[in-house]
């Protein structure tokens, strides 16, 4: 996974690996403007919290670097606008709004008035968010392996790996550097209905690095627990409450209640920017609901009756009682959240 | 559904009507001989527990059929070793096995010695097999459809319907009788992969019934009742040990540990031809491990990276603490099953 970059500024442009060709086809979109950016996020052709936050801030610069405003006032509040566009794409991982907040406040902290300089300022934020992400994932793997066993079965739920970051993923990114540390471990990855992020990238990912993986539909995770074959789970999170409610893809609320029937270790590792304080619960979290066709179709062939009625929320909500850990690039949370959230988030 | 039968004996052959290719096409599979049956289960054209019992009957009456023995005794143990093809085209129905026992017990007891004669009470045999099937449906339904409320949603995993039997259906048998009675019924139907019984199957035979259905995919559930839109879950069975323990389509067993998570019932409807006392519990049960290609591949195109590992069971096991009650032709079996499953299967 090293030498294949989810996104990459190339010549003034941001060019977004297609996620939804893998693994059968490697393909970049080539974005111009600002509203290809939305289009890739809406339609997941990049996907991943901190990935899509990264990949909004880039979208800003690129809308900002195409503005002729009358003067920095002017630019301001074209800029604004732009990261509503870009805002609206999706409302579930707080990551996006997290890294539009983060650009919006440097560009109004800023003294300078020359509108070059401010889209220069702009750009060099969008490379710093994306750095950073890949510093993050690093030290993520660093205190999150920290809790893997010398040799150990692992679940993960849809792909929270190299490619829904800037860096080697947040629980692939643990699952990494445990592997790295010369540890003997196992992956079971579900595949993820309905859109097979699991099937057809976390997979793909590990297969590229060796390390062990075996493919399950998301139902046999029960069974799977039941026969003694998995020790812990790991999943990435789209957002954070306060009180550590996981918003996550759709699919991790059952993992997480199936861990906990098992009497297994249930890991959630995110970057300290998908925690979002302003929230005091999951209920409050936004859940997107997707187009009815990603359930009755499958790779372009309808697969249930014309007309049937479909419920499709992309996500669910796990509750801080069936989270044993946090794992940030800020270190380890632990129970009671309340607490230990605040610490990490270094409020 | 009423006008849709899952087979159907037409002068001298078994037609089978080809479930893979459901919901789009209506095609039946001519059964001239034997092993047709054998390919046709093997292949799931025709499946669920009920269903292949009665055709796994008619396709050793179509064996016996062709054969051209020297006399009674020759003609038993050819009939014996049909018997055994089509007991090896899947391991985990017991009703499979119960149906060929039957036969065989029929043939044997029988004082005749003419070979035409034998062949007649065969078939007259399967054909009571099917029909039996069809009443055994229509009691379940009575005896279970007092367990639902008046205005009620319902949770059901893969498909227990009338194209996994001759008649309405064991689960989906319950939730016609309680439409029919009046009561105001919400279908959710998990979609059940690997194979999509759900989505293909249930999903249309409900629709044509004009019963309210709505489609989820296998890992939604627990949110589904985490949102407090379902008020118990109904499943069938392939198998159901002495103490209760049920083995049933892959993923029925995370569902039933949802539903204890969520407080809600979990009910399991089979008819006692599904009930194997001669086991103890649900580890003895056989599980069959099915070809990698039903996850990788979906509808010819491969989802997955070439050469993955997959895990594929196509069956799990719920303990019997999670049963709430098991409804059968003979009557609702409560726990302590070990005591009221020998009520009902009249031991």
């Amino acid at each position: 996974m090293r030498n294949m970059e989810t996104m990459r500024w190339v010549d003034g442009y941001l060019e977004i690996l297609d996620q939804t060709l893998l693994p059968e086809k490697t393909e970049y979109i080539k974005c111009e403007h600002y509203t290809t950016v939305c289009d890739a996020i809406r339609r997941l052709n990049v996907r991943g919290a901190p990935a899509i936050g990264a990949a909004a801030a880039y979208g800003l610069a690129l809308g900002a670097a195409m503005l002729k405003p009358a003067g920095r006032a002017d630019f301001i509040v074209a800029v604004e606008q732009i990261a509503r566009d870009l805002s609206a794409t999706r409302p579930t991982a707080v990551n996006l709004q997290w890294a539009l907040d983060r650009m919006l406040g440097v560009l109004r902290c800023t003294g300078f008035d020359n509108i070059g300089v401010l889209k220069e300022i702009l750009l060099s934020e969008a490379h710093a968010i994306y750095r950073e992400d890949l510093e993050s994932n690093r030290r993520m793997g660093q205190f999150g392996e920290k809790l893997i066993p010398q040799s150990v079965a692992i679940l993960t739920h849809c792909n929270a790996g190299a490619l829904a970051t800037a860096g080697i993923g947040t629980a692939l990114g643990v699952i990494r550097a445990a592997h790295q540390a010369g540890k003997s471990i196992h992956v079971y990855a579900d595949e993820t209905r309905p859109l097979l992020q699991g099937a057809r990238l976390t997979t793909w990912e590990l297969m590229q690095d060796k390390i062990p993986v075996t493919l399950l539909t998301d139902n046999m995770a029960g069974y799977l627990m039941a026969c003694g074959k998995v020790d812990l789970v790991i999943v990435g999170a789209d957002r954070i409450a306060a009180n550590g409610d996981v918003a996550n893809k759709i699919g991790t609320y059952s993992v997480a209640v199936l861990a906990k029937e098992h009497g297994l270790p249930f890991y959630v590792a995110a970057p300290v920017s998908t925690i979002d304080l302003s929230i005091a619960g999951g209920q409050e979290i936004p859940i997107e609901n997707r187009d009815e066709r990603e359930v009755t179709h499958f790779a372009g062939q309808q697969v249930a009756p014309e007309g049937v009625r479909v419920w499709n929320p992309a996500f669910d909500v796990t509750p801080n009682h069936l989270v044993t850990a946090i794992i940030t690039d800020r270190g380890i949370a632990w129970p009671p959240y309340t607490e230990t959230l605040l610490v990490v988030a270094g409020k």
